[in-house]
């Protein structure tokens, strides 16, 4: 018998990434096709079955090789019903019944989780997280997300809101606005959009000097990336910056960790790249907000799987389902 | 074939709380005994075997109606040893074989657990939990513990430190210092001690006036109850203290929310005797601090089990481990 592989799927509002994984998680093939969301996104899962067939074909391959297909997708998922409550990128209506639209265009068994949860399940299980358990991802990019696994399982919450670290209130008097609705949540300090207000609030404080403001003269803009930059030549602005974000990341990662000791926090998305400036500062942190057996005990890790970490979560979903049954 | 029955224990410093409890969590009987922590705490176990076959024999039962005996202690354990790494109040050295112990002395099956976890899953079984499966319990007594449990099951965490709500920083800057070393902790804010402190603190100001100022004048000290009992007739500073200690609840409980949104989260203890006027400040600073579909979805009880959630609890974890078997 040859060898059974997964789908994995990771659905994003402008392209959808599409895997074959083996039963021990490793990449077989890999590509990407555009996701087409119009007409109310009645296309998406019947272009994805299409592409996997065509892939397949490609190997020379059918569809018996595949065992199921998980997909990550970008929002809330009701997990009794399978249902995507809200993904306005995609076009769907709200309650978009997702779950068996996948498996009626596939003829797979599927299962449905949110993008957050996957990218931190595929970090669990061949990445940063290195098979432990107990393991915290937060992604830094345009915003703050997370997910949290507890005893090898993603925390859903009773509306599948878990995970939701970038609102973490960590500046709780006179901190900025967030999209959410709040002040001062994490996601206004620690996304690329958070990191890029702090340097621009430095940047206009009279007297304000260093190689940013070179970058902004030249540029009429600065990058979270012009920051961390800076910050490595030692540009003291660029590096009170950073501590600042380290600062309010250790915060909220120290009490998340005080809640459920993981055994690793893995910190990614594209800030994260910044890499050992940024992780060595959260540590610092970190260490001062955590309880001691929890210091001693959570560790902080750069993501490794960076863009494949989805695909590789969203086709542990399926490996998983098939070891419950 | 008549009723089994499960043995629930609740061993603290002082005294040892053991009931008799049904596999639906009925309470059938309760009582305790001294713990008897002379001698490295060698009689402990025993004199809790002797005491369960003494209350069996006056209710006319054998061993055999005992399905299993559960324990909460007081220490962090070792799950897959069923050590517990410490616990000096009851004499023993350090990695005590706790759940060796108590199978040797009850000949029965014994699970063993942190009790303030075995709290929590007594709230989750039969009290304010109401049999949801995401519950978080702070317990706010002389310290602040906690207990998290997702998807059923307690979060212990690599370490066993998982719920250790008390040590959440709350006060980043200047804050007053804990037992755990750090300073700013939720417990040195929100625990009894740190309630009286709180208000020692205002009472020390110049002008301090009020009801709280009469009691601390008629009886040398005051306590966390003076204090609100004084709130609840109106009195301005002892209702700025309460407001203080509930604005600190609702934050860190807020971040806890937004990491694992619970179905519930059970506020028990001492402390939270207070009832409403404790608990209706805390939603408002939670209400403020928490992500809009996490504030929507989880709720905030006042515990309801009171002294018994910890022989519940500790009775659940024999349900659980038939239940799995």
């Amino acid at each position: 018998m040859s060898e059974k592989w997964i789908a994995g799927i990771d659905l994003g509002g402008t392209t959808t990434k599409i895997a074959f994984v083996t039963l021990n998680g490793e990449l077989i093939e890999k590509w990407e096709i555009p996701t087409d969301n119009s007409n109310e996104g009645q296309n998406i899962t019947l272009n994805i079955a299409k592409s996997i067939d065509e892939k397949l074909h490609e190997l020379g391959k059918s569809r018996d090789s595949l065992l199921g297909a998980g997909m990550g997708a970008p929002g809330p998922v009701d997990y009794q019903t399978g249902v995507i409550l809200n993904a306005v990128n995609l076009g769907w209506q709200d309650h978009f019944p997702l779950h068996a639209s996948l498996e009626a265009a596939t003829s797979l068994p599927a299962v449905i989780e949110n993008d957050a949860n996957c990218a931190a399940l595929g970090e669990m299980w061949k990445g940063a997280g290195n098979g432990a358990k107990d393991v915290v991802c937060v992604t830094l990019g345009t915003g703050v997300g997370g997910g949290v696994i507890a005893n090898g399982n993603i925390v859903q919450g009773v509306n599948g809101a878990a995970g939701e670290i970038g609102h973490i209130t960590v500046v709780p008097f006179g901190g900025a606005p967030c999209n959410c609705g709040k002040t001062g949540c994490l996601e206004t300090v620690a996304s690329a959009t958070g990191i890029v207000r702090l340097a621009n609030e430095e940047l206009a404080k009279e007297g304000a000097s260093g190689r940013l403001v070179d970058i902004l003269t030249a540029n009429g803009s600065i990058t979270a990336k012009d920051v961390f930059d800076c910050a490595r030549t030692g540009d003291a602005l660029a590096k009170g910056i950073v501590d600042t974000v380290a600062f309010h990341l250790g915060f909220a990662l120290a009490a998340i960790a005080n809640t459920t000791n993981p055994e690793k926090i893995v910190i990614g998305g594209g800030v994260s790249k910044a890499g050992h400036i940024l992780l060595d500062a959260i540590h610092e942190s970190f260490a001062k907000f955590a309880f001691s057996p929890v210091r001693e005990s959570t560790q902080l890790a750069l993501a490794t799987l960076g863009n494949d970490a989805g695909v590789i979560g969203a086709a542990w979903l399926i490996k998983k389902k098939m070891d419950q049954e």
